[in-house]
């Protein structure tokens, strides 16, 4: 089966996601899976657009010599790219949304994943916003217009979580969930426990590209706080976004609290957590002392963690040991497979 | 959509099995699956037959107060059952397969399961015999006549491991895997760390009902051998046995290795374990001193580990923290789910 990619963003992640795909060419075909990328778009670097296919890996390699994939004047605007998706001879269409996040709104992704859907698009991402924002919404209208609204990537990196009980947990209830789902805060804290100062563990992390070149999103929480928003709306229907979530940072004083927890033999964790009460779903992202030889208080610096806490299997927990962009971008592959699996069973939303 | 069940056995976790069936009528209705119990056939306790659908709620009630489900003299064999089933009016048939296995052998499950598949039967089974043993030739039967053959209760009650490699990791490859699999020696292994003699240890475990009456297959590392094999058969194409997985087991003189283990800051599990080699797979079940904050390293007596060595996603571990028979009976309506997916979706092996 023929699919239409057309790539909303291009950075690491995307052009991983392109590579990923040829290398797993052999797996896709023994699937009848062909994806034919007709068209890239970027804010900055241009865009480009054939309705035969063009060709995604050289793109992807000039754009990561930082040069544009097409006349940058003459850039197509997300919107102009589904008009064009809409006379496509390829039947099955889909947006593969990867670009960069405002945490504060989750835009510009949720605008473009609300046109492509309303245009009968299936969508697949690794951006956090609309998901953390607007899933209700956007999850209607995919199943309003028969597609898929699929977004593994966006926490965890490729670890499957969402597709975990989606697929394997049938009828089963998910009763609430917490996690440790960011990597920098993670890394500092450890970092803290052996005695590293708060500012040289954070420069350490931006140094090696842990930490963004702007950590503050990771610092005060607000990425963790958008993953718990993703996560209790997937999992527990909370309708909830990042800024309802109740939010604790990090700083240079938590020094102070990792040694008193260290002092009771603990460990403190950021984690993110949600669970079903009697007026609705309470999420949080906080600081925990934990046990530590909870699955969650064991983690190391680069570990990420979920506890579901389902019936009738009680808690199984999720570790991801290993974290990193092919990861994510290994999270679109499954999701596109799972596009392509649900359109050729017929499946309707 | 109507699947016309065969129960082979009726043990504590069959029953479950009957009972979360009912329970599961909602989750079940909006699938569009309506599960009608056929036949139960039992070794000691007779048989019931009924190609309407019989009373399996009431049925688990009498066993469970100790009664005969039918008539013992007149009862069926199982390849009677099959038989029975052959004119059945509802084409989709599922053999339900929970036997006391023969560890040696995997019978007399390996011989329902063949009996079955060939006859075009779908079969879960919470059984680990068949997969351990005969993989291959039931995985080729079951292809060769359009039907399933699931096994998710075989390893770590109803985690999902089997279904989570199959339905969320497309492409991905298994490289090897090494877990805690086995609930009753890591409980004494743990009691052992406490100081507790190994005899008081297990006689502890037997009374609380975790370990059997004879323990001697969970002690000597058949039942970790045994999910050793299935594990490698599944996801390392193996083609092994429990016979021919490198075994150790667990004794009084384990307690010297504890202390040993502990007094370097270490823990002592026994871990099953195999990983793709230059000369096949190579699967063994061993005692291995691990990091307390390894994932396996930090589970206390109750929890399992499984930890996936994956290309691209690196290495995912799946925690159990809750075990027991609803968990493993929840694995057998999960793969049901699965069977009646596939059936609704046109799907052939």
């Amino acid at each position: 089966m023929k699919l239409a990619l057309l790539l909303v963003g291009f950075g690491h992640v995307a052009r991983r996601f392109v590579a990923l795909l040829d290398e797993m060419r052999p797996a896709l075909a023994s699937l009848d899976i062909d994806p034919v990328v007709v068209g890239i778009t970027t804010l900055t670097h241009g865009s480009a657009f054939e309705a035969a296919g063009l060709d995604a890996v050289q793109a992807a390699q000039r754009r990561a010599e930082g040069d544009a994939i097409g006349p940058v004047a003459a850039s197509l605007s997300t919107l102009e790219c589904l008009r064009r998706l809409d006379s496509q001879s390829i039947e099955t269409r889909v947006l593969v949304e990867t670009t960069t996040l405002d945490i504060q709104s989750g835009e510009p992704a949720v605008s473009h994943v609300a046109d492509a859907l309303a245009r009968g698009v299936h969508v697949i991402t690794a951006n956090k916003g609309p998901v953390a924002f607007r899933y209700r919404g956007l999850k209607e209208l995919a199943d309003a217009h028969g597609v898929s609204f699929l977004f593994e990537g966006a926490v965890m990196d490729g670890i499957p979580i969402f597709n975990l009980v989606r697929e394997t947990l049938p009828g089963a209830t998910i009763r609430g969930f917490r996690g440790v789902v960011n990597s920098t805060t993670n890394h500092i804290l450890t970092a803290l426990e052996q005695g590293e100062p708060f500012d040289r563990a954070l420069a350490r992390m931006q140094a090696d590209g842990v930490a963004e070149a702007d950590p503050t999103l990771d610092i005060l929480g607000w990425d963790a706080a958008a993953k718990t928003a993703a996560l209790a709306n997937v999992l527990l229907d909370a309708g909830t976004t990042p800024r309802l979530v109740a939010r604790e940072g990090i700083g240079p004083a938590t020094a102070g609290l990792v040694r008193a927890a260290r002092a009771s033999g603990k460990r403190l964790k950021l984690v993110g957590r949600a669970s079903r009460g009697p007026s609705g779903v309470d999420a949080a992202v906080e600081l925990v002392q934990l046990d530590p030889f909870d699955p969650l208080g064991s983690l190391d610096g680069q570990g990420n963690a979920l506890e579901l806490d389902t019936w009738p299997l009680g808690r199984i927990v999720i570790t991801q040991r290993d974290g990193g962009m092919e990861k994510t971008a290994y999270a679109l592959f499954a999701d596109l497979v799972t596009v392509a699996r649900r359109v050729s069973s017929g499946w309707r939303a």
